[in-house]
């Protein structure tokens, strides 16, 4: 009888959404008041990010399940506290609502997102409804906590550092690109599934953190390419990418080949792998395998070097070529 | 040339927000990484809260110039920070941009919105840029701090209480319907004004919640009916609130008037005034006149009184009426 959002009201809506939340103890003020209120973890600075998803730029419902859009706008942004090795604590969530959203859809974007919430410890502890006269839009914003001294930033690659990625990469791309243009009959769908479904490097990032591995950090949510030119430009360094060493999925290759795209050159310009990218001492080997054990089942691969000379280069057995742009929004 | 968000590219976009940003000391990481980073306020606890402006929901261009969008985005979630008694210190900045926005409007939006965080000394320390395929969309979160025990909530008025606001009811309604409709010639634009520019009532939320004055607060966005009834409800109890002794301009009774509305009724029910409503024990009376007798310039107004039964009640000289419902969106 109620089945859209404007038919159910906004009291109900809210009412729905809240009932779903789980309410930790050092939540003081949780959603309901004017604004949420958490205890801060002592020795810990705030680690904050907030990415939006748009539905017709960053999601479409005829090839994305609701709940695969829920999981994305909270995994996008644990990926970003990753990136700094942030603990993930809590999330304020933002939703405007096309007053004809089905109340099955939001209900399926809330059960994808709270899945996320649950494996990774996030409280959702507040956030806003608002009326859409377009687009559904998501946006969320994340909170979490790092000592001082562990945080990663993007400016801290040095000369003679390795490069280095977490997973795979190009998976997102290829299975954006199949799941838009129908799929491909004989893939196990499982770039698809890094599409809809990321997983945020999370563990992966605190413990580059606590153990200092890392020189510098950032997630992949725009590509390789654009990776290494935001890590370069802001460390005032240039790098040199083997092109041989990348960790691409057969899966991805496959797919790539099949769409007649050079594999090598679509997972670097591709974007939505939410893996990290981060810069280490080479001095530092037995740090960083620590790291690396800790981290069972992902594998951790070195795919360059930092340069003092401030040129960004991609080494094929052919030679090198200039990296090519990643990928940028409004562009 | 580069007259449009798109025209310009994201890159260019983003420095050009970001060049405008003052970042102080106590922040950590700024603008430009994967996320911010902050240190907490020794001894306090994080306020955090997040409100979207939506075009053809929350604004209009054709009557609200870029400033006041700005402005308003920022203001409205320092409204529900001053509820919560917290002092305001950050904003993350989500902007969702058409393709043809016009780069002067973006700047307008910024340049009202940086006058409202220079007045409060709020940093903006981050954000994200996201096409929209559809309406401009302005999603602000906020983060303040307060003493745990200064806390205020929506949930602590009780029976016997005072029911105050702070300065004026009715004006950001009459504003909205002023501009809407053309305006009134014979207008002074008191009401527009307060509807463009609303001042968040920041120094009055700090003081309430420092003297431990108020029971219960919360901010007028959706209008006095429906904070009246949120504030009850949290707190399970009920209100008498007294018609006559409301505090309603000239400037909007004689809109209202002007426009065959009790001008009573249409203070009650209006919305965007961002007062503070709260409860405070009347026999507090020496520690409440300390809080007025600060916020100078500031009138406050007692308009009832909470009952043990949870009736909603409008007190007029002719007799009680229930009180009518706020603004609820999706309604």
């Amino acid at each position: 009888l109620l089945s859209t959002v404007s038919a159910l009201g906004e009291r109900a809506l809210i009412a729905r959404i809240t009932n779903r939340l789980h309410v930790p103890d050092w939540v003081i003020v949780g959603p309901g008041d004017d604004a949420a209120a958490i205890e801060p973890e002592r020795g810990t600075v705030d680690v904050l990010t907030t990415d939006a998803q748009v539905e017709g730029v960053h999601f479409d419902h005829r090839f994305m399940p609701p709940d695969a859009i829920g999981h994305r706008a909270l995994a996008v942004n644990l990926s970003d506290l990753a990136a700094m090795g942030a603990r993930p604590r809590a999330a304020l969530l933002s939703l405007v609502l096309p007053d004809d959203l089905e109340v099955s859809v939001l209900d399926g974007v809330l059960d994808g997102m709270l899945r996320v919430a649950d494996a990774h410890r996030v409280a959702i502890i507040g956030g806003n409804i608002s009326r859409s006269p377009g687009p559904l839009m998501i946006d969320v914003t994340a909170i979490g906590s790092a000592r001082r001294r562990h945080l990663m930033a993007r400016g801290g690659a040095r000369s003679g550092d390795g490069v280095y990625v977490t997973g795979t990469i190009g998976d997102g791309r290829a299975g954006l690109q199949a799941l838009r243009t129908g799929g491909d009959p004989k893939s196990t769908g499982a770039c698809e599934q890094r599409f809809l479904y990321p997983e945020p490097r999370v563990r992966a990032g605190m413990l580059l953190a606590r153990n200092r591995a890392a020189t510098a950090c950032m997630d992949l949510s725009d590509g390789l390419a654009d990776g290494v030119r935001q890590v370069a430009e802001a460390s005032r360094v240039g790098m040199v990418i083997d092109a041989a060493s990348l960790p691409i999925t057969e899966a991805a290759r496959s797919w790539f080949e099949s769409q007649r795209h050079d594999p090598v050159e679509a997972a670097i310009s591709g974007g939505d792998d939410y893996e990290l990218l981060f810069t280490a001492k080479q001095s530092n080997n037995a740090r960083f395998r620590g790291v690396a054990k800790l981290i069972r089942g992902l594998p951790i691969t070195k795919i360059g070097v930092v340069t003092k000379e401030p040129r960004l280069v991609v080494r094929y057995p052919e030679g090198d070529r200039e990296l090519a742009g990643g990928f940028e929004h409004f562009r």
